[in-house]
Order: C-alpha cells, then sequence, then structure tokens
C-alpha cells in the first residue's frame, strides 16, 4: 500500500504511478479477440458450440441447447428463499424507480412564424446485456443491466451469460425470472459478444451491448463499437474516499476492503487531511482483514493497489481525487454536501457517514455500472439513456422558411454546395 | 439508380443490397491508423510534423508553427462580407438557442427517512473537435461542434484541421473567431485524433473527441475510444424521403441532390406509394444534374447509390424506412406530423413541404452531425450531451440505512461478498 504525505518529495511521482493503474492495456489480446469475433461472423451457432466447447468445458447438442429454458428460471426463483426473493424485490422496486426519473423526455418547442424545433426520444428495438457466469454471477449485475432496458422500453431484451460444465447460476436464472428476461443464451467471453452484434442462427442482433466482462469482454465491446452501440470499456473496480476527522476508521476500513475484495486488481483510496484519521484506517484495514473469507484477494489489492494519502487541506485532497475520477467516490465527512460541487469527476458520489459504498451496489437505486479508471471524466453511469436514442425535429411553414432562408442558401452557397443552396432557394416566395 | 416497386420479385434482394451500403469496412486501413496513433503517442511532435510534410505537403519549423494565431482569425473574420457575416451569426444564436434547450440538468430527489437520490451533470474538461480542412472545410461544421460544447460549459475546447500546403481555410478561420474560440491546430487525419486522444507537448491531451472525416479519421476514432470518448463513427451521407402525391417532384428531386452533391459514397432515397410522384421524381432530378456545379459526384451517387422505390402504402414505406433508419429523412406529406408517431429510427427528421433537409444542416438550430448507415438505430444527433457526463449521487441517513440494510447485507451475502455485507452491517443500529 502507498501511504504518503502529498508534500513528500517523491510524491508526484508515486501519484503519477497510481493515475496510471486503471489502465487496461488490451493490445495483447486483440488478435485473439478479432479471432473469436471473426469466427463467430464467419460460422456463427457452430462456432459458438466450439467457442463453449474450448472455454466452458461441455458441448451444446443443438442450437436450441444454448438457449435457457424460462421453466428453469421459474424453478430457480422459487426454490430460492423467501427473505432473499423479498431483498431482491425491494432492490428491483428501488432500482426501477430511480430509473424512471432518469428517463428522458421529447420535447418540442414552436416560433410564432411556424417553426417547430424538437428531440423524439425512442428505445432502440434490441439489447443485449452480457452477464459474467459462473461462480462470480451476480444477480445484481442483472438487475442493474435489465432494469434500464425496461424503462426505456426496449422491446427484445437478451442475455448472454457463460455456464461452465453446463450449470447456470441458479441465483441468476431466478433474478431472470424476477425481471421478466426470458430469452437468456449460455454464452460467453468475446464469443457472446460477436454473436449479439452480428447475430446468429440462434441469437439475435441487437443495437447495444451492455454489461460487465473481463478484458476478452471489454476488448469485444470495443471492436464491434460502431457496428452496435456500447455502454462504456470498463476496468477493475475502485473506490476513493475523501474523509475528515468526523469519520469512522473501522467503517471506512471495510469500505475500502469491499472494493478490495472485489478482485485483485481493484484499487481502494483513501485521501484526508487527517494524519490521525489515516493513521486508524490504516490499523482498522489489518484488523478486518482477518476476518474476511475473501482475505486472500482483498490483501492483495489493498498491499498492491492500495493508498492513503494525506494532504494539507481538504482543497488539496478534493483536487487529486478529481485527477483520480474514481468510480465510487465516498465523501465522510461533516458536510458533504458542502464539497459536493468542487467534486467533478467521479462515476457515484456517496456522501455522509451512513452511506456505505455498497448500500449503491444493491438496493440504493442508482445503476452500480460505473466508469471506471480514469473515465468518469467522460463516460457516464449506465442507465435509460443508453437504452435510448434521439432524432432532431424540424418543422418549417412557408413564412418561417422565408425568414431565415437567404442566410441559410448564402452559407450553403459560400461551401460550394449549390444543389444544398437552391433545395432551400426554390422554397422561397 | 434503384427504380422498383416494393412487390417487385427480386425487391427483397435489392433492399437488402440496399441496407448494406452504409456500412464502412474499415479493416482494410486498421493497420495504417494504428502505426500512425503508435508513432504519435511515441514521437509525439516529432512525428505530428513528419505526418504533415507527408500529407499535406508542408514542414511545421518549430512547435509553434502548428498553431494558428487568433490574429490570423480576426484578420479573416474581417475580410468576410457583411452578409456572409450576419447569416454566420444568425446561424450561431439559433444553432446555440436550440442547444441550450437539449442541455440536461442535474436533479435530486429526497425520501422522508432522510434519503437523498439523484444525477450530477457536469461538463468534460476538454474536448478536442476535428474539423476537416482544405477545400471541403465548411465552417458550418465547426459551429455544430463548438456550440454543444460551449453550451456544456466545457472549459477547454481545442481544434484541429489540416491546413494543405500550409494554407488555412479562410472561412473556417473566421468561423473561429465568431465561434471564440482561441486553440486551433494545423493538423489532420488520424495524427491529430491521436495527439487529441494521448497528447503531445503542444496539443493537450481531451476527453472527449468529435468531428466528421474520412475513413482514417473515422478509423483513429474508433481505436482511441476507451482512452477518450467520441461522438460517433460516421460514415457518407444519407437522405431518406417519405412522400405522398401532396409533394413537389421539383422540390423533392433538389433536396435528394444535395446529398448527393456531397460524395459520390453518398445515398439519396425516396420512398413513395405514388407511381405518379416517383416517376415525376425521376424526370426532375435528371433536369437538376445538368445544373449543377458538382454534377459530377451528384450523378454518380445518384446512379450508383440513389433509390426511388415504389410501395402499395404509406405503412408500407415507413416500415422500410425504419429499416433504413436514414441520417436525414423528410417527410414530404399532407398531413407529416401523422406518421410522426410511426417513425422510429432516423437521425433528424424534417416535416412538410416547407422543410429542405439544408435548412438543418445551416441555420434551423438542431445539430448537423448525426448518424449514419443505419446507426440511427442506436446512436443520436451530436448534442451538448456528448460534453458532459453524470454522476449518481446517493446519500442516506442512519434511519435510511437502517430501511434497508438488512436486505442490501442478505443479498451482498449470497453474492459471496462479506466485506460489501459488513460495510453495511456496521452502520445498522
Amino acid at each position: 500500500m502507498i501511504f504518503v504525505q502529498s508534500n513528500d518529495n517523491d510524491f508526484d511521482v508515486k501519484f503519477e504511478e497510481l493515475l496510471g493503474r486503471g489502465k487496461m492495456d488490451i493490445a495483447h489480446v486483440s488478435a485473439i479477440v478479432g479471432d473469436i469475433i471473426e469466427d463467430i461472423k464467419t460460422d456463427k451457432n457452430k462456432a459458438l458450440k466450439s467457442h463453449i466447447a474450448k472455454f466452458d468445458n461441455w458441448t451444446p447438442k443443438s442450437d436450441e441447447d444454448l438457449k435457457i429454458t424460462t421453466e428453469s428460471m421459474k424453478t430457480a426463483y422459487e426454490n430460492i428463499d423467501e427473505a432473499l426473493k423479498d431483498s431482491l424485490h425491494l432492490a428491483y422496486d428501488r432500482i426501477k424507480a430511480y430509473h424512471e426519473k432518469q428517463k428522458p423526455k421529447s420535447w418540442f418547442d414552436t416560433e410564432e412564424n411556424g417553426t417547430i424545433l424538437g428531440q423524439k426520444v425512442t428505445p432502440v428495438d434490441s439489447a443485449g446485456l452480457y452477464i459474467p457466469g459462473g461462480k462470480a454471477a451476480y444477480p445484481s449485475s442483472l438487475l442493474m443491466n435489465v432494469i434500464p432496458a425496461q424503462v426505456a422500453g426496449v422491446e427484445n431484451i437478451i442475455v448472454c451469460t457463460p455456464t461452465p460444465d453446463n450449470e447456470p447460476n441458479e441465483l441468476l436464472l431466478a433474478a431472470c425470472h424476477l425481471c421478466g428476461v426470458s430469452e437468456v443464451y449460455k454464452v460467453g467471453g468475446a464469443s457472446a459478444i460477436a454473436a449479439l452484434a452480428y447475430g446468429t442462427e440462434t441469437i439475435p442482433k441487437v443495437d447495444v451491448i451492455t454489461g460487465p466482462g473481463n478484458i476478452f469482454v471489454a476488448t469485444a465491446k470495443k471492436m464491434v463499437f460502431g457496428e452496435v452501440n456500447i455502454d462504456m470499456i470498463a476496468g477493475p473496480s475502485e473506490i476513493g474516499i475523501l474523509a475528515d476527522e468526523s469519520a469512522n476508521a473501522n467503517h471506512l476500513a471495510i469500505d475500502l476492503l469491499s472494493q478490495a475484495e472485489h478482485d485483485e486488481m481493484a484499487s481502494s483510496i483513501l485521501i484526508t487531511p487527517s494524519q490521525k484519521l489515516a493513521d486508524a484506517v490504516k490499523i482498522e484495514i489489518e484488523s478486518w482483514l482477518t476476518k474476511l473469507p475473501r482475505q486472500k484477494i482483498a490483501r492483495k489489492s489493498i498491499e498492491e493497489r492500495g493508498a492513503i494519502i494525506v494532504t494539507q487541506t481538504m482543497d488539496e485532497a478534493i483536487e487529486l481525487m478529481n485527477k483520480i475520477a474514481p468510480e465510487h467516490l465516498e465523501v465522510a465527512t461533516m458536510s458533504p454536501f458542502e464539497l459536493l460541487p468542487y467534486i467533478k469527476h467521479a462515476g457515484a458520489i456517496f456522501l455522509g457517514h451512513n452511506t456505505p459504498e455498497a448500500i449503491g451496489d444493491y438496493v440504493a437505486g442508482p445503476n452500480h455500472t460505473l466508469p471506471t479508471g480514469g473515465t468518469a471524466k467522460f463516460y457516464s453511469p449506465l442507465g435509460v439513456e443508453n437504452f435510448m436514442k434521439k432524432s432532431s425535429i424540424i418543422s418549417f411553414s412557408s413564412a418561417a422558411i422565408n425568414e431565415i432562408g437567404q442566410e441559410c442558401a448564402l452559407i450553403a452557397n459560400t461551401e460550394g454546395l449549390t444543389a444544398h443552396e437552391q433545395s432551400v432557394r426554390v422554397r422561397l416566395k
């Protein structure tokens, strides 16, 4: 773990190194992923089956075998216990309520000369959601991808998830039933992304692909971008915490570890002007670590990619955090909303001592699919808008085009586009 | 030109072929563009200068030489005639007014237990706008890219444009002055995109790159996606027209040609249930063609990529048009707004007999940078949102986390993430 003061001599070097961490180097998998995509484009289902045999250790006997039955989803749902069912329904309802508030509306405006200008917002026809499978299959990922697509009004929602040894994750199936998803395919990795982007005999081509995944999935998403739209290219998870002395060191330590337990590549960073808090959090991390089932992963993540930075002031702490642009940002200070105006870049901002990042992973309502690796500087959380697109609306009356047609024709003429010019002039009186 | 009836025997084949037209095959330029990007990443300004010598036929003598002076922009502006100045100002004001209406707002909602959920919308720090140069340098492209970035509130706006023979396009310089842009670099093609994505000694790294360009520019934008955000990957321009017998054949012909004159690869498609209108438009196209300075380009475009399709009904015409998802769609019918609910996919929709597509290219207000090649199924017009991003806002009181914390902890536990679980449990009373 980096444990530093911002006025250390070598701080800038260490901070630069920290900023570079989130970068994913996809160059070394590009060739492999490119081959997988070409394979699926050419041989479709046949290629899918051979990839499944290779990567997931089972061989689909027929095209139908690629699909998970709705009966098995229903059974899986019925088999989970009531408390979990209630919890997932609570999560579903809260996530849905939040995303409905986020849904963009069509709008228009009129001018008295007969002009109408506006924007029509419509859902895409079909969306492909990629959900990692096997042991790391998270029902929450399904909810977070399905619900914005449903709120957007997407007619065809298609889920792909790998099923190693042909054993679907029962929790994921239960969540599919709960969400009302009926089209789920047992296909994973770059093959799934290619199948969704280009279509096969069984899997329909979609317009938008979203969802988390490893570097192969991320690379495939980048490669098919343009053929379809994608949400973002995401890397390992991160948390940044801004805190002052009012924070509880024990709470911050477990919050940092909640990212660290995800992945050895995950990154957990505390920035605070309080040396006392910094020291206390360091001790609490060690104390928590020994109690965690995923201690090994969390320890490696904290040791290799954790950081505690002590600054001179809170302003300086915020400035550094804006440079990091973390996926998750906790503001654990006495008056967190006072700092909000100065926070420029973060995927999600958790304000106050009672808002651990994990509450946003499951039940708060906002999406847990967030930009990583500093990309919060330009990407947004996954949301309803990822499943919608806009059309400009333009309508002119005869009076309206007479009012500004000359100016339009002049610019067109100046650009040397006389058919443009004439298409306006023929309508002028 | 394809001139067909939708009930012809071979219609489906011809229509499929037409749908395939807009696809750009970037595979054959990927290697070249990849090398250019690597070059810029490694050698920065040195590489830029050698690319300029190679592609633009002049050699910058110093780093400062890469930049266009604000004085030369001011002079260019002063040298254009008053009528054009007024027209450009009219365009600027109207485009700005439209984009201001489009600007998303931060929002939040509260629950009575002390929960605050919302979304904070902020501009990106810096945007790089690519504007093609030389003879095809269009001041309108500059306005359409700069204004949404300005309305978004982007602090650093950087323009790159190639200047063959070191001769900047004076109109473009004038437009830069008019828009208040001060940072313009004489760099074009894939090199410019790489410079904006990774930064050089002179050109700052940006967060978002937008703007039109040839296949090299489009490919470079795709390759740097993830390092920065981009608007879209755009191909040749298109127009689709839905019309009935109330339309003026002469007007529709010049509207179709206004796309055709752009580029031999541009595509102009009329779909109508009226055989009479279809026949008349065909004749009017020929009559207009002989009058156009850009006849050669327009004729090739119309012949190789134009289409007139006669359907049985208007419903069928709309259905076909939704499959095409054209960049520009004119609805030249008696009651165009009646059809609007059924139009699913188009970059911009121009309604009524007095709304030629060209009015939207310059002065109407909406953006003229639109999704092409069927990508209107999932991309939106360039807009203010391309220069902004969102952060989720989550704040829980002690009462609020007590209300749903158990459910959250249970899901976390079920997913095997016990640090997540504990980070919630430690806050429960």
